[in-house]
């Protein structure tokens, strides 16, 4: 049987104000799902780590990609099974969307495995089960951004509607990730159980504003409107020098800054590549002054999802 | 001295769950006034009402029209002043941008008289500020869209930062105002002061698809986002008989309802023309029910905003 190789990006989930609603693809960086046809089951023989091996489980289904392929099976209503290939190219527990990305490409690949019969947005289900079973919790914040690309927008998970919102072509992000662990749950334990009204306005207004931004291809909106009162507060808690590497971020010239997931990476925005040099070298060396190691890109919006490779 | 015509629309506040964010301009209603240069000082002639008499004061001070006249005079560095005639076409504290239109509308004629030097945005702070000055808030829902135009989008009152979002063409929107008096302090003062975290993230979303639909012409997208979870279950108890009001809209074929503003108007919203009217029929026959009249027009957006008229 053939191989074929599905590629499936990082995201951001919540572009700032934006919690569980927003998601965004970013270029360059992402998982790799190897697929071809087997008889019936799921099976992974092998898993490839970016970073350190962190020992993902290799039983279907206890994997992203594994749920994601034996959820994609059965609303195909296919009896046949595949074998998959797992290649991170994305560190775990980063932030960036890393078991989302394992289970849009490995969702993508069984569908075009088995007669494409599926929408991207039909994809965007059994890539979800795929990562509640692994976070606990149903949120497609990353799952649809990595299948849609662009950014794109959560209504409602149950039912799910999710909506692809656009892009902006000029916008370059400095992805920062610091060496140390955040792990999701520990990032939602800690979060406000209620938000007061002034609060409330703010980041809707925000996460409103982004969205426009994002409609209309329009960066000088999304430059001003990436804004958390809610979220950002508690959760940069969890990051060492977090202050610091902001303000010495919009100091080298970012347009803002801000979590991306529950972290630890950091993203922050700007339209100028030299700029982004610059916001770039800032951060990293902020956080080496606080003793900490950090892996960095600059990117960009990915506009097309998951995809075919070669 | 030769008089000039200003038109403003009447506007939706809030557009269901963009609580102070989102605005509307609607078509067919709103306020006239008329303005001729005068050495000096803003003097407020007449006010013609199109409802019952209610006594607007012509102390220019204590009048929407005169207070956005003079602080407009203020801006432009004017020491020439404004006669002002107001016509009033719509009813006050109705929840349709009553004082706001007034605003607009004197503050573009006045612009106008006077060189034409400010643009429409520069217009929505001496408007906004003739708002606070009678409703004790300072907000930019209604004002901002009376003055640009179809939706738009209040990002913050100080300092203001305003967008135009766009317009839904497709869109009818049925007005309904049941003869009934909410007082807008009263309709503040009832607001709940924290939003748990997952009615938080229900409004910003439906708020975020909103402002996508608005920018995207999008009437589809539109019609599954007018949903509030924070604002309409508090304020609909100040409005007699609103469930079964909004029961009926939708079964006759609504694809949402709200309130505009803090009521007691209450829109409904369709892309056909033969079911707005049946909507309509079927409000207006059910605050009939309970007893109450009230006033009613099938609409659509209003694009242009405050301008000229003949």
């Amino acid at each position: 049987m053939k191989w074929i190789k599905a590629f499936a990006p990082a995201t951001i989930g919540n572009i700032g104000p934006g919690f569980d609603v927003l998601g965004l693809a970013v270029k360059k960086i992402g998982d790799i799902v190897e697929a071809r046809k087997r008889s019936s089951g799921v099976k992974i023989s092998s898993i490839a780590y970016a970073g350190p091996n962190v020992n993902l489980s290799t039983d279907p289904r206890k994997n992203t990609a594994g749920i994601a392929a034996l959820e994609t099976l059965k609303i195909l209503n296919e009896k046949g099974g595949v074998e998959l290939r797992l290649k991170k190219g994305l560190p775990l527990g980063s932030g960036l969307g890393s078991s989302a990305a394992s289970a849009a490409a490995a969702a993508f690949a069984v569908n075009h495995l088995y007669g494409n019969i599926l929408t991207r947005e039909d994809l965007i289900l059994p890539a979800t089960v795929a990562e509640e079973a692994v976070s606990g919790a149903f949120f497609a914040d990353n799952t649809a951004p990595a299948l849609l690309g662009g950014a794109t927008l959560t209504r409602s998970c149950v039912p799910l509607d999710v909506t692809r919102i656009g892009s902006i072509k000029k916008l370059k992000i400095i992805l920062v990730t610091p060496e140390m662990v955040i792990l999701t749950k520990e990032a939602r334990k800690i979060l406000p159980k209620k938000i007061h009204m002034k609060n409330f306005i703010f980041n809707m207004a925000n996460t409103a504003l982004i969205t426009a931004a994002f409609a209309k291809d329009d960066y000088a909106l999304f430059s001003r409107s990436l804004n958390d009162v809610v979220i950002e507060p508690v959760r940069s808690k969890l990051i060492k020098g977090f202050s610091k590497v902001k303000e010495n971020a919009l100091k080298a010239g970012a347009d803002g800054m801000s979590i991306s997931g529950s972290g630890p990476t950091l993203f922050a925005i700007t339209d100028k590549l030299r700029k982004a040099r610059r916001i770039e070298d800032a951060m990293v060396e902020t956080f080496k002054q606080f003793g900490i190691k950090s892996s960095h890109i600059i990117t960009e919006v990915d506009s097309d999802g998951a995809r075919l490779v070669t």
